[in-house]
């Protein structure tokens, strides 16, 4: 068993993806320019299938698809163009096919589901690199345990062979884990002892968190490199279940019929809305630091060191549920969602000296609204909760990204509905108190700006705690929390957004300019790892779960690890894992 | 205003201390013996002062008395001696008055609190001592708070003047925070703006989860260095009331007579044991790699990497609760957790190549019993009360130690009462099946070893996180905890211990040695860096608190940067920070 483990790739079909250049120079800029698109028919690593209500994910990697050179994607290990393509199919399977009930993730080699993510690769990234790429990862796993829990769709793990490292902390996101018994396949977590770095995408946490491994049998799971099979993976609640080879298949289809019979997915409720919709490719205009999707703009301003996201809204609803099944992926909601995520993932992975983010709406606050409402009014439909849930996870991204982010709530803006969570999700909220009276930009001649609270900031998009946004804001006063929420469905100029606590400042037009100045430029002046360091901790107020262990406690102590000297230094584990000699560590604690 | 922040000093008068000499280097053994004894009478940092229910603790800081050269502490500015004393205090104060029921702290200097751990300190110290001496910090603070919650002792922080940094975090850890309102003195937090790292001795997790501050005003406030002074200092919830000068003295009183009031304190309530006992000096001989307590010996092993730390069990109960006044510290269940804790402390401080503890006992399990039952029928006395929150306060010790803990249980050993929540706050637990059948040493004669389970792991010592350590092992299931609570008073032998899940291993006498060396060896094998991080993610299962984010969210994300050349590099803030240079900040976000 070799637990190779990488850390980047992508899928080199994609037009816009070059081969990144990481690097442990902390100094050199970003190399690489990684993009997210793709779709199945480009996978080079992944197969889906789908049969009625149960959908197969195989993993299946191609040893040469590595998205840079220096490695190759042996025994199933992975790189973020793997996850990539996993984190597209887990996306196209609730959109696209609301059929599917549950998931089978398996391996299509033979006594290796999945070696986890390349350690080559993992050797010769970037500490940044690592990181982001952690994240994404993280992000993924997490995603699919939201296709269970809030799309009724049952991922279960069939490992047909050894699943190591990244590959078990794959499995450990499936609902249910079934492995193989044919007297070597087993399940590991060999970073520790083999790398010395933590199973960080998940595995510490869900170990003792999630499965309930006892603390004292985890420890010593995630010591042992080989792994453990048969009876005591199954009485350490490692996995749910052994079969034998002849059995396997079986046994995987039995549980997947029955999360099919207990699955609560709402598809086919309503003849004519029961087929997906097409997750159609994003359009992006890139024009020098500008780029422009249909309903959102990115400015780069790398003097500043910021990125100004502009988000458009809607027209209006849908005239119906009908015109925005047969819409689809061109309707408002779900487009500017995606849009959003993209760009999200697109600046993390490609411009990280855009440290400070700025975050503005243009269009009338009450077409917001009447979508906000449509949605709520039809979300017992699937599609609804597809996007509403996409919502949900993509302000989480904004939650979980390691860059300081000002809402500027300015006249011709429209925080409503969810566009209001994207405020909220910031670090700080300005609010410009009255009209703009000097003769600039268009958008200067409108009214004064309104925010306006509805369902999506109570209750419909939770954090990752299962705290509103306004309940983590208003943790320290019930009544507080009491006043903001009695104001929803009021237009609510700034004054009285900021007397409600809802921003964070209020300037008048002739303030405005030099305030935000003061503050972007504030921003760029700070350590920028105090910066991450501080909002990881400020956004997190109230209590932890499974998801924001692994993204406080879990993933801030490998971060740690993957700067000290016993991982990434040139005589450390990663850097000599497959070299012949063993890592030379400094033995002292810390 | 200068946020000086200092991390290592300590009572020069204590015979062991000798200087530290921090330093840079990895690699670079710990030039350092830190002693923890003190008293009153030799403090140079503190004075305090009690009268009746009302206690003082006055912080006037000896510029000279850092514990290392390079640095003066000015501005009542601190290092690990300044903090020794102080938790000496809070510990005295908690045994030796249990007439105190509410504790001002306040400083000594005109117009300034305490300006915060020293920067010079911070800049010439090594990453493990930064590290250690944020631990210790963090747990005094922790141990503040815990006088209030379990022994109505409550503090109020008097600021009679600016505090700052880490001045600020003590003022936060306190139950009520009265500013001095004279048109300069402040509460801030300077740590991002000034230095490149995060006010991480529970600043900005106390902000928003014990205080709650607005998470974006939170934002606002540890980005600006010259803090927030007066109403807005109020309005925001940094402090509870500010007052001008010539009131500020009456209104402290006026809530120190309020906590008074309100403690639930049990201190007077029986005559003849209303006086509190005297914390005698620790008894310790040291003879080569062992040291000997009365009740305890630490044996180091510097070839194999492990402290090997013996308890002895007690001869059994005192006599009665007048006896156990009248033998005060002498008596055992306060005597040997008071060593204990020493143990765990020098040990951190002063080896860090030792990194595996095996945890013994030495003694007959039932006289434990007998002292635990003692202790369980007078828990409404207070010293009784003292005894066991100090055993709580000890073993979280344990729980935040980074080192691997291995109990090792074998014939002659009496893990009981306490001293079992001691083996189930380690890693591992390791029974002897049966006896000993070869003719080595005298603890070989004995009879198997048993286990007893009784309050003391079923409530009376919980976690940081409220859950119970066996709440904590068995997450996964309610009926293995019901199973092992159901089983409590009963002695267990090992493969009963085993079959409920209270061991992790239960060898027999042929593979004991041999497995035990194995263990070591393994583990001294490993990245420590990786062994701390797992064990630290492993160890705290469940919910999290204030008191468990501060050690695992804050404390990891703070490690990270203090790893970061953004702080520690030779460009970074901390070491520029006064040179009159501004730190070279890579801009780049990770």
């Amino acid at each position: 068993m070799e637990p190779a483990m990488s850390v980047t790739h992508e899928d080199r079909a994609a037009a816009t993806t070059q081969a990144p250049v990481p690097d442990n120079s902390p100094d050199s800029p970003a190399a690489v320019r990684v993009s997210f698109d793709t779709e199945p028919g480009r996978y080079r690593h992944w197969r889906m299938s789908v049969d009625g209500p149960v959908a197969t994910l195989t993993l299946d990697v191609a040893e040469d698809g590595g998205i840079t050179g220096g490695y190759e994607l042996k025994m199933n290990s992975y790189d973020l163009g793997v996850d990539i393509e996993l984190h597209d199919a887990v996306q196209r399977l609730r959109f696209e096919h609301p059929e599917v009930r549950a998931v089978v993730m398996t391996s299509g080699m033979d006594r290796m589901f999945c070696a986890g993510a390349n350690i080559r690769m993992l050797a010769q990234a970037s500490h940044a690199w690592k990181v982001n790429f952690c994240k994404f990862t993280n992000e993924t796993r997490s995603g699919i345990e939201d296709a269970t829990s809030c799309s009724g769709q049952a991922y279960i793990a069939a490992l047909n062979g050894t699943a190591a490292g990244g590959g078990y902390e794959l499995a450990l996101a499936c609902d249910e884990i079934v492995l193989i018994d044919d007297g070597s396949s087993a399940v590991a977590l060999p970073e520790v002892p083999l790398l010395g770095v933590l199973p960080g995408t998940g595995g510490l946490t869900r170990l003792v968190d999630k499965r309930g491994v006892r603390r004292d049998r985890a420890d010593v799971f995630a010591t042992t490199a080989e792994g453990v099979r048969g009876d005591k993976a199954v009485a350490w609640r490692l996995v749910d279940e052994t079969v034998k080879a002849r059995d396997f298949a079986a046994a995987v289809q039995r549980r997947a019929q029955a999360a099919v019979e207990r699955s609560n997915r709402a598809g086919q409720a309503t003849p004519g809305q029961a087929n997906g919709i097409s997750l159609t490719p994003l359009h992006r205009d890139i024009d020098g630091d500008v780029t422009r999707y249909d309903h959102l703009r990115v400015e780069a301003d790398r003097g500043a060191g910021t990125a100004t996201i502009v988000i458009s809204g809607p027209d209006g609803p849908p005239a119906s549920l009908d015109a925005l099944h047969a819409d689809g992926a061109a309707a408002w909601p779900l487009a500017v969602v995606r849009e959003l995520d993209d760009a999200i993932l697109t600046l993390r992975a490609n411009e990280p000296g855009l440290g400070t983010w700025l975050l503005k709406t243009e269009g009338d606050p009450a077409a917001v609204t009447e979508v906000s409402q449509f949605l709520l009014a039809h979300r017992e439909d699937w599609l609804v909760n597809e996007i509403i849930q996409l919502w949900k996870r993509t302000v989480r991204r904004l939650d979980a990204t390691s860059r300081s982010l000002f809402a500027l709530i300015e006249p011709g803006s429209c925080f409503a509905g969810p566009l209001l969570e994207v405020a909220l999700a910031a670090d700080r909220q300005y609010m410009l108190d009255g009209e703009f009276h000097d003769s600039a930009p268009n958008t200067r001649e409108a009214p004064p700006a309104v925010i306006r609270l509805d369902e999506f900031s109570l209750g419909l998009l939770p954090t990752a705690s299962g705290l509103t946004r306004l309940g983590v804001r208003f943790t320290g006063s019930q009544a507080d929390l009491d006043a903001a929420t009695a104001a929803a469905g009021q237009d609510l100029e700034a004054r009285e957004a900021a007397r409600l606590g809802l921003v964070t400042e209020a300037p008048d037009d002739l303030d405005w300019d030099d305030e935000l100045r003061l503050a972007v430029e504030e921003r760029a002046s700070f350590s920028p790892d105090a910066l991450t360091g501080m909002e990881a901790n400020l956004r997190f107020a109230g209590p932890e779960t499974c998801e924001t262990k692994i993204f406080g406690r879990l993933s801030a102590w490998q971060n740690w690890i993957f700067q000290r000297p016993n991982a990434a230094g040139p005589a450390g584990a990663l850097r000599r894992y497959g070299t012949g000699q063993r890592a030379d560590y400094d033995r002292k604690r810390v």
